[in-house]
C-alpha cells in the first residue's frame, strides 16, 4: 500500500492505482471545499461516513441494475472500483428547489419543482463548472447523443430509487450530483455511474423539520456538519452507532 | 396616430396597438442599451436603420419560408406587425465564440465552433436573462417539446441564409439572437419569427478586417455604432446612398 501510485487527487478524494488492471482504489478524504473550492475545512470523520453511505447506495443501485464503477469497500476509507473514463459532465437531478436554480431562475428554496429536472454542468473547476445544454455536450464532443439519453434514463431511475430510500427514513431528496464514465468492455463501451453519491453530493432534508443534513452545513457554517452524515447512515441502517463506523473494517 | 394606445414598452422599441385586430405597431426608438441596461444611451438614427435592416431580413425570410410576425413597413421607424404572443426566450445561435460564450467556456473570441449551437435564455431582466436548458423551458411551461423542436428547426434555417446573406457582402454572421412568437390564426397555433433582426441582435463582423459592424461597438465603446449599422444596411443594398434612410418613404 505505501508505494502504490497515486493516479489523481480531487477535492475530497484520491485515486490510486487498483490491485488489478483496470481496478482503482478510490479514497475518502476529511477535505470538505465549496464555491469553487475558495472555501475549505477538514470535517473529521467525513471520508469514513461518505466511504460507508457511498458503498451503501452503490450496492443498492447495482442491485435494481443500474451499472456503477463500485466493486467493493476495501476499509474505512477505501472502495475497490472499475477504472472508468470520466464524462466531464456534473449531473444534476432536482426534485425541491434549492441553491443555484434558486438564485438562477428565482424560485423560492423548498418549492417543489413541476417536475424532477436533469442539468448539466461541464466539469471544469476553471470555469467554475458552468451550467451546459446538450448543444454544448455534443458540439464540444464532451459526450455522444447515446450518452447522454443513457445519462438521462439513469439518473431518472436513480432518482426515484433514490427519492423513495431516503423517504423511507424521513428524508426528502432535494437535489443530487451525479457523474458518469465510460467503462471499456473488450470492444464495448458502457456508461456507468461513477464517483461518490453521499451527503457531499446530495442535498437532504429532514422530512418532518426541513433541517439539513447535507454539506449545505458545511457551506452556510450551520456546523454539526459530520453528526448529520453519521445521521444519515445510521438512518439508512449502516450501522447502529455511527462510532462503529470508525472500527476498521 | 396620436391617441393610439401603448401596449408595451421596451428597451429600443415600442408596441401600440395596430389598425386592426391581430395587428401591432413596432416603432423603433434610438436608444441602445447593454449588460442588462446598465449601460444606456441614445444612438442617432439607429431606430431608423434598424427598421430598413429587419425589414429587408423579415421579407427575405417570409420568401424562403420562414413565417414571421412581420406584414410590412409603414414608415421611418415604424413597421405592421402581427400581435403574437411572445415566448419567453432568448435564442441565440452561434457560429463563431464570441461575447458569453467565450467567457462561460473559455473560448477565445474569433474561434469557429465545431458547429453552429443553439442556446436558450430565458427572457427575464430581473434575472439578467440566464441560460436554460430544454429540461428547464419544459418543466417550468415556458414552450412545449413540440415548440422548441419549431424553433430549433427554425433558427437553423435562419442561420444557413443569413450566414448565405451575409457572406454574399462581405460580413461573417459570428452569432444572433432571435425571439418567436405564438401566432393564433382560429383554433391553429403557430410558431413564428417575432422581434427584429438587426445589427442590435447579431454580431457581424468585416470578412476581410473583422471589423465589427454590430451593437458590440456600442457595448465597448467602440464609437461609430450608427455609422456601422448604415455600413451593413448599404452593403445589403437596401440602399445606395444611407441618408437616403432618413428620407420619409
Amino acid at each position: 500500500m505505501s508505494r502504490r501510485k497515486k493516479i489523481y487527487e480531487g477535492k475530497a478524494k484520491v485515486l490510486y492505482e487498483g490491485p488489478e488492471p483496470g481496478t482503482l482504489i478510490q479514497y475518502f478524504k476529511d477535505d470538505a471545499t465549496a464555491f469553487n473550492a475558495e472555501k475549505h475545512a477538514i470535517i473529521e470523520g467525513k471520508g469514513v461516513l461518505n466511504n460507508r453511505i457511498s458503498e451503501f447506495i452503490m450496492t443498492n443501485l447495482n442491485a435494481i441494475g443500474v451499472p456503477t464503477h463500485f466493486i467493493r469497500r476495501l476499509n474505512m476509507r477505501e472502495q475497490l472500483i472499475r477504472e472508468v473514463e470520466i464524462i466531464p459532465l456534473e449531473v444534476v437531478v432536482r426534485n425541491i428547489a434549492a441553491g443555484s436554480i434558486s438564485k438562477r431562475l428565482g424560485i423560492p428554496e423548498g418549492e417543489l419543482l413541476p417536475r424532477s429536472i436533469v442539468e448539466f454542468y461541464f466539469k471544469n473547476d476553471g470555469l467554475g463548472d458552468p451550467i451546459v445544454a446538450e448543444e454544448h455536450i455534443t458540439a464540444f464532443n464532451w459526450a455522444t447523443t447515446q450518452e447522454i439519453d443513457d445519462i438521462m434514463a439513469l439518473a431518472l431511475r436513480i432518482n426515484d430509487y433514490l427519492s423513495g430510500l431516503f423517504a423511507g427514513v424521513g428524508i426528502r431528496l432535494v437535489d443530487f450530483k451525479l457523474e458518469f464514465g465510460r467503462l471499456y468492455e473488450g470492444d464495448m463501451v458502457r456508461t456507468v455511474l461513477a464517483d461518490e453519491v453521499s451527503p457531499d453530493s446530495c442535498r437532504l432534508w429532514d422530512a418532518r423539520t426541513n433541517n439539513k443534513l447535507d454539506k449545505d452545513r458545511f457551506r452556510q457554517d450551520l456546523g454539526g456538519v459530520s453528526e448529520a452524515y453519521a445521521e444519515v447512515a445510521q438512518r439508512l441502517g449502516i450501522f447502529k452507532d455511527p462510532r462503529s463506523a470508525f472500527v476498521e473494517g
